[in-house]
């Protein structure tokens, strides 16, 4: 049990939770954090799914390029320097001596890849050119929170340059679309996709589109954007080719990515006020087996018990711990359910008598008893499954629940402060309007949704025609 | 072919093949470089090898720490600071503000893991603590060579704790061992295994062991090291722990890393005048397979041929390429020469119309004819087997031919210029003998193997008894 309220002292309970399922710690410079193996252990499996998605159906292939950039590069794209300047965190000296010129730490790679590919690409030929790295950054914050926003994260960032603005817009989709896939089916994480309005969008980019979940602080967070960047970059570097039909033009290119912040997501949508609760696709171990006995005969028999088990496991390739440590059944649950392990096997003496598996869930504490035989890791795998699909569904339903519509500014007001969550106004974004909301509700425009984006009608606050329907909200 | 000789000009010939065979470019920052894909393909195999060894075997757990380090840090072992403060890149400004104290990029993780280690260990419970990272790591030189020698490099570090120091020794040797596993299995490197002299030891370890490979320029390069931290960094850290006997303990530590570095060693080992060569077990590409035809019709039989070679290596899960491009098939052959493919398959009218298998070793060009039949994937499998056995064999021919014995200073410096490569001597380590020997040579003592280490003698130089047999080299 976390001792923080989930519902009414939610930081308390969300940094309760990450230290003590051994997830992560602070670092010694304000704002970083240290990866525990077993936060490590959840990027290293979106590394795993996403990665190979990223590789096979989006076709980018790996690199590494260099986290030091000239200053000077980030300065190229005026927009860009203008998002970024604030942020950056920048090495005057080394070996010993002054730098002639200081050198930024990346707070993402458009410019130093940019400034490369200009180089690569000469024809046609050469595109579409598709690259993707998993790399930290390093973005200098005011107000940390483990996972959600850190002075270095880690993350994945794709890079295309195509040879027409089409072909760059389809890639921008079809980023975004994978994105989502991984994140509904690992993640348990429903997301609302659309546009990012102009004052929210990436410095530097023709326009972004975006993947926003709703966590149960009622809060949105940005789980993941991908960026057409139309030529800006490329003018900015200098990226031309020649066409097919001999004319020198320059290339069209698109920047996506999803971090470390995503598991922050993870972490504070599915939990509750035991701990952490890992969907199944997600966590490092599936399932936790407690052998429960008394004297040294049972637990002979047990362990007994628990390797066949193990055996079958093994068999399938589902990933398990069988926690012989020296503590309490009771107080094995408790660590396991705050480690948010989604299944529990429990192995007693009259398991073991009755030949049955004993089945916790970490959902919701459901027990089901399953005849011990071969082929009874069926009926473990549909568990597993089943509880993926609540996961979903739970955050689909939160989500619903706390998304509503409103026509005015009242209305605004009175839906935000109940229910919370997303609110559905038409809204014609302009800095100044953005400001206002922001100063007076705390709240930003999140996404314009594609399949409303048609829909336009009266600004909620001025009456102004032809605003789109945007959804506001709350956010980290 | 590459234009320059790689036995009269091997800067230029190793530089022409890292960026022909389109393995990195040069990053915009001095010294710093670009992992192109095919290039980053390499390092991925070794963190899919290598990782697993660690993992499993090793049984460290993979971690991230922060890249920023507090400057302070660094400063708590003495040594430490005296070994790295040269070649610190340092962090001044960030968040737009001068920062009140500068943070250190990481030339290495032992301070700012071992600042944690301190709070997470406080019984022999605890212990032994074993973490694993795969980073970038930062540290300004001043000659920078690809993958040899850069400002920005990317390795695997592997921190361990425990109860005593003999654990420690045992860990320490474990981690060398499965280096020198990964690196004669996997890379086809031949190594030297034993202790570093005092004074070519890591900063702020008891003791250090490396494996030293030789490569094609007679050069010496370290490949991979292990250290024993002995208590220092336990003293420096305050990492303490309350013995089974309930007394408060310093622990006893070990680090141990491979980088990018070695993939250097790679290059240079086993290239030849045509470019790359890659050992089968580390080829991104094992099978190259170019089609060879006249006709349109001639193209449709060799392209149905090919299909059902690629079915078959699709079947046994070995990775190739058919290069259907529309470049000639000669360039074609120089093209997968220089990228260092182990084996081509060409196909052509008479193949198709013999059923036949025409392999290529890029070893030595070797043909092999096979009758294709559904089992022929045996054959291939053996010759590429062969191929990772013949370059090991021919590595290891090389480091004996290079390697030779010397009794005074005179022997010492004909042996330097012929044969050149490893020059064992007796040698009895000293700041100023170290340093007259590297002055006048430019060799330094690359390792005390660890199968000679009980045989002294006297010091080749001065004659003075107690010196141990040591082996020169001029290194990387």
């Amino acid at each position: 049990m976390i001792k923080y309220d989930i519902n009414t002292e939610f930081a308390s309970w969300y940094q309760d939770v990450v230290l003590k399922a051994d997830l992560a710690d602070y670092g010694p410079v304000k704002g970083t954090m240290i990866f525990k193996p077993y936060g490590y252990a959840l990027w290293k499996r979106v590394q795993e799914v996403l990665g190979e998605m990223i590789n096979k159906r989006l076709g980018a292939a790996d690199v590494y390029f260099p986290s030091l950039i000239p200053l000077e590069f980030l300065e190229r794209e005026k927009e860009h320097v203008e998002g970024f300047a604030p942020e950056v965190a920048v090495v005057t000296h080394a070996g010993g001596k002054k730098l002639a010129k200081p050198v930024a730490i990346r707070p993402t790679s458009e410019t130093v890849m940019y400034d490369a590919f200009a180089r690569w690409i000469s024809s046609y030929r050469d595109l579409p050119l598709k690259v993707n790295q998993w790399v930290n950054i390093v973005r200098w914050e005011k107000r940390t929170v483990l996972f959600l926003r850190s002075t270095e994260f880690l993350w994945q960032e794709g890079h295309t340059v195509h040879a027409t603005k089409e072909e760059a817009a389809e890639q921008v989709m079809e980023a975004l679309d994978t994105y989502e896939e991984f994140l509904t089916k690992y993640m348990a994480l429903p997301v609302v996709k659309g546009y990012k309005v102009e004052t929210e969008k990436f410095a530097g980019a023709l326009y972004t589109t975006t993947l926003e979940a709703l966590l149960r602080t009622k809060k949105a967070l940005q789980v993941a954007t991908s960026h057409h960047l139309g030529q800006n970059f490329a003018k900015a570097f200098r990226i031309r080719f020649l066409s097919k039909h001999n004319k020198e033009e320059f290339a069209w290119q698109t920047s996506w990515g999803l971090s470390t912040r995503t598991l922050g997501g993870l972490i504070a949508m599915h939990g509750d006020q035991a701990g952490l609760v890992l969907p199944p696709e997600m966590a490092p171990i599936k399932i936790v087996i407690i052998p429960i006995y008394k004297s040294r005969e049972e637990k002979l028999k047990v362990a007994e018990y628990i390797t066949s088990i193990e055996k079958m496991l093994d068999g399938v390739g589902v990933s398990y711990h069988t926690d012989w440590s020296e503590n309490t059944p009771g107080w094995k649950f408790n660590q396991w359910e705050l480690k948010g392990v989604p299944l529990r096997i429990e192995v007693g003496p009259s398991e073991v008598e009755s030949n049955q598996l004993r089945c916790v869930s970490r959902l919701n504490r459901e027990v089901k008893v399953f005849k011990k035989s071969s082929r009874v890791y069926k009926a473990l795998l549909k568990l597993l499954d089943e509880i993926q699909v609540s996961l979903y569904k739970k955050a689909l339903d939160f989500l619903n629940e706390h998304t509503s519509e409103a026509k005015t500014e009242e209305e605004f007001a009175a839906a935000l402060s109940k229910p919370g969550g997303f609110i559905k106004v038409f809204y014609k974004d302009s800095p100044k309007a953005a400001e206002y909301i922001k100063e007076k509700y705390k709240a930003t425009p999140r996404v314009v949704p594609f399949d409303t984006y048609e829909q336009t009608g009266r600004d909620f606050i001025t009456g102004e025609k032809g605003a789109r329907l945007t959804w506001f909200a709350k956010a980290y």
